[in-house]
């Protein structure tokens, strides 16, 4: 369906087109690295947190294509308001999560009327120029209230990042001195949009189905994934490939670490619970929002960019407990439904997860059964926290055993950590 | 533009089609009424407030099109995170209020299986058949946050109509078994979008241009309309009607009420600062939302179900004061910039206000010129009402004497009656 032309030879491929028919690459080639860190040198410099720059890394590789950088005043109203972008042709793209990035009052002084800024990292080192900027008041109330549905203390990435920062956003198009890298040991797998595009289309995929997730796998995960790979196969796919895409970027604090995560997720692997061949590991460098219904669009437009036009959805996708009432935050079927109505999503087929739970008679994870609930158990993330924080084991067939140790490992680690800084403090 | 047939003869129309290509109209003709009203008395009832009547009569004359009842829950999801509806030929309307109908659980007790529903007035008369109905959980606090951008308390509607509802929404298809009728002598001013439509077609307009309201008229809001008038000459219309629209329904305590209202726009005709010959009086029998940049796309949406192809947008409209912080609840300029991007607004030709203020040296309602800003005197709503509670005279030619009078008069009463009830009660 796509013509595209990469480095010169022209390659036929059947993944679904990029929001905007180009995908957004904000990264200086190496060519103009030196004149442009020469250029940024003398520009108005903005500090960037660890936060703006995970949403720099997110903007420069084109998973918001065709966002070109932090939103301008009139991308961010869209956003907030229709949770998409009309362009100038009159199409659509969804996006449903402003990407802003915030200053005070004394960082808007310090820019006065300069057209553009240098963007610097927490550790002082020039990442990149904003390009024609617009500078605009944050009302944090009403984008709190129209991204989350709620305005109740205790958001995550609220508390965190949104009630302390600045009253005024900057919107311009971004261009990235050089490849924002973590060098955590995990880098080689953030593969960008285009490098996963240039994966599927090594390995002939007619389909690529994404898993979004931030947890660790298990049993009832794999089951789920691998019958997706059955039901595409006999809708006539001949090579659908698993894109099993973590998100990386911030996470809340009881959520296990990302470095836990992928050791986790590569014993999955290793224990053969899911298909070497047939399934890429790699990671999604958005930070998490926990906005439910409106999050799950910003996860499936994402992978959109990546070439994925299958995307399976859950209960409650994104979704956390109400953080000052006793349920959750979400009604759990919205998130299906609304991203099955999102505009700028018609064209991604979304699937609806099957409920799968802890079967008690055949000993393993199946899909539930309403005829005998009985029979099923149903293990939460808490409840799987828990057992491996106690050392308990969960029941056999939960989670393969490889996977399964590198919990237990990370909780024994940090109980002891918790309870040395204790002895230390007290 | 529009090939419509009324009542057997082709009439050609030049004025916008209603969104959805078909004006809705949920009244019952008058020779069904006796058997769906036998029909209507076997079926579960369900009580309907004042306001609720109110968005009766709004949804069977079709201001909502293509709406034809109360929302379901995947219309209710729709609006509340994109202000639109995508229809079933994917072509996509604007929708951004919830238009919904709260019940409690004894209330949905009481329904039970059923597929269809009475609704009884506040009088106990039965008003309409609820069809095909869909019972789904009203998520106050989400509906809220994600219509107004604030949970703060103190907003109206939500005060008044949303905090004591019940639990759960109830969505269908309306058949209203009778015109709903008011019998407070303002009746005839309420014209259906159908009503309009025809007027419009009647004095041959080609282009409609309209003005919602909800303050009393003075010299600026004409100034504002007669230069539109001007305009739409200059770009070539022969004969721009002006559909001058005040909101009938639910307003807060402290607006002027809209028998007041009407008395003094019939001055401002009287007096001859609008013209007869070209401008239209009636009501628009929505209630107010005060939701600012979400509430002016259904004033506008609405609009165009009754032909309007041009809309006047001001500062702030819809907005207020926010209810517990000094400043206004919403970013004045928000309202005509989402306006603009409305999904579902393409067609609709919007016409930002220029400023208007009292001139001091031309003693006259002007349009605002900065360069000599310190001869000018804004007069607020709020002002305006303080100087006719006092009985004040606002500067010369801040409004026509007849209408001014309306107010005088109308705040004398109030004063009168507030010092009687406040001596009664001592």
């Amino acid at each position: 369906m796509l013509q595209a032309s990469v480095s010169g030879t022209v390659i036929k491929s059947s993944l679904i087109e990029p929001d905007g028919g180009v995908l957004v690459d904000a990264r200086v080639p190496e060519s103009e690295r030196g004149s442009k860190t020469l250029e940024a040198e003398l520009l108005p410099k903005v500090s960037l947190a660890k936060i703006d720059v995970e949403w720099v890394h997110v903007i420069s590789e084109g998973w918001a294509s065709p966002l070109k950088g932090f939103m301008r005043e009139s991308e961010y109203l869209q956003s907030l308001h229709f949770n998409s972008l009309r362009m100038e042709n009159g199409t659509v793209v969804n996006m449903s999560l402003p990407i802003v990035l915030a200053i005070d009052d004394e960082t808007k002084e310090r820019i006065g009327s300069s057209k553009d800024v240098g963007l610097v990292g927490p550790e002082g080192d020039l990442l990149a120029i904003l390009r024609s900027i617009e500078i605009y008041k944050h009302n944090k109330e009403e984008r709190i209230a129209r991204t989350w549905g709620t305005t109740a203390p205790g958001l995550p990435y609220v508390d965190e990042f949104i009630i302390p920062a600045g009253n005024w956003l900057l919107g311009g198009d971004l261009e990235v001195l050089k490849p924002i890298k973590y060098n955590d040991g995990l880098d080689h797998y953030r593969l960008s949009p285009k490098q996963l595009r240039h994966e599927f289309d090594r390995r002939r995929a007619d389909a690529v189905f994404a898993f979004q997730l931030r947890n660790p796998v298990h049993n009832g995960h794999a089951l789920l994934m691998n019958d997706t790979r059955r039901r595409l196969l006999e809708m006539g796919y001949k090579n659908p490939i698993l894109l099993l895409h973590p998100l990386g970027g911030f996470t809340k604090a009881d959520d296990v670490p990302l470095s836990v995560r992928m050791e986790q997720h590569c014993k999955v692997l290793e224990d053969g619970v899911l298909d070497h061949e047939t399934t890429i590991v790699a990671i999604f460098p958005s930070p998490m929002h926990y906005a439910g219904p409106t999050e799950v669009q910003w996860h499936a437009k994402a992978r959109v960019n990546a070439g994925a036009n299958f995307y399976i959805v859950g209960r409650d996708p994104a979704g956390m407990g109400h953080p000052t009432e006793k349920r959750d935050l979400y009604d759990p079927d919205h998130g299906k439904k609304v991203l099955s109505m999102a505009p700028g999503l018609e064209k991604l087929n979304i699937l609806p997860f099957r409920l799968a739970a802890y079967d008690t008679v055949a000993k393993k994870m199946a899909f539930f059964d309403p005829s005998r609930s009985k029979e099923f158990l149903f293990i939460s993330g808490t409840k799987m926290r828990t057992y491996a924080r106690n050392g308990e084991n969960p029941p056999d067939g939960f989670m393969c055993p490889g996977g399964w140790e590198v919990l237990v490992k990370y909780y024994e680690r940090s109980v002891t950590e918790e309870a040395m800084s204790a002895a230390a403090s007290a």
